[in-house]
């Protein structure tokens, strides 16, 4: 998606340790402009696979989604990081390790809104190693619902997330998809159809 | 808010401590369509108000300033609960008391994302005792940003958060301020012109 990779070229700082900051657009600021075209590209990759829900991850998944779910008409449903007294009845979770925060952490999901009639589509702003994306799909499984596509705002496509997820056989559309990056600010994208 | 609340009396659940649950349409599962209408009602409030930005905190703030800052045509900044790796540079800090996860805790914002020459306007899901909404405007306030107002999906009419910020002189839009509930699933609205 051109728009996204002129922006991350031109508001992207890299930082040492592999940490693409985008924090001005994408996960701290948000330019909500530009998060409903991501969410536009994300409806015309798989308006035609009967997605029922958009799923994500708190926090900054959850501006994506809804920026996706308007153009689907469909609800969002995002796990949550900590348990809170508010979620009772039964609950998906699932066991993710964070490398941005460094340590491991559960994410939970109420069962009353994920289930076997549900496909969904799950969207993130990054795909590093993928365990986010692999506790999600893991709640998922546990729901029997069907994974429709994941959509994904920017991939570091120098670590094992992206290419693990195609070899499983998911539909997976990441809108920038960054190559190399080095401390002197230098990003290569792949090139994409 | 007449959609709002009729939302409120189908879909939400009183728990016992106060806990009014709206998890299946406000803060776990999204209403996409619902939230955008609430947007719209804050851009109908405020629209005047020469407001540059929508702040909030993650992780169910998000949801309402992105379908808000849609119709404002300004970018969302969220303040985080956790010091990420990824946050560096300078940051204003407010400490508030969670009384949902029964804890204290550091809300954090980039400085570069907020400063004098900002009119913000701060949502949020709910407003009960007003503690997270204390940090905001704190943070409001380290930054010498201007609180162009203040706009909020539910209030807890019968705990003394809006109440508090009326009387501070603050332009507060609660679109459903819920004055009466009970274990029972009881009700009661505020009528609001």
């Amino acid at each position: 998606m051109q728009l996204l990779e002129e922006r991350i070229q031109r508001d992207g700082q890299v930082r040492p340790g592999n940490v693409l900051k985008v924090d001005s657009f994408l996960n701290h600021q948000l330019d909500v402009a530009l998060l409903d075209e991501v969410g536009r590209a994300f409806y015309d990759a798989y308006k035609d696979d009967g997605i029922t829900k958009i799923l994500t991850i708190e926090a900054s998944g959850i501006a994506i989604a809804c920026m996706t779910a308007r153009h689907f008409g469909v609800p969002v449903v995002f796990a949550k990081k900590a348990k809170s007294k508010n979620i009772d009845g039964e609950v998906y979770t699932s066991t993710v390790h964070s490398y941005t925060y460094g340590r491991d952490y559960e994410i939970t999901l109420s069962k009353k809104f994920l289930g076997p009639e549900d496909k969904v589509l799950i969207v993130d702003d990054f795909l590093a190693v993928g365990k986010a994306m692999h506790g999600l799909l893991d709640v998922c499984k546990q729901a029997g619902a069907a994974v429709g596509g994941i959509g994904i705002a920017i991939e570091k496509g120098f670590q094992p997330g992206g290419a693990g997820l195609r070899e499983q056989g998911y539909k997976l559309t990441s809108l920038a998809i960054v190559d190399e990056m080095d401390d002197s600010g230098h990003l290569r994208f792949r090139p994409q159809p």
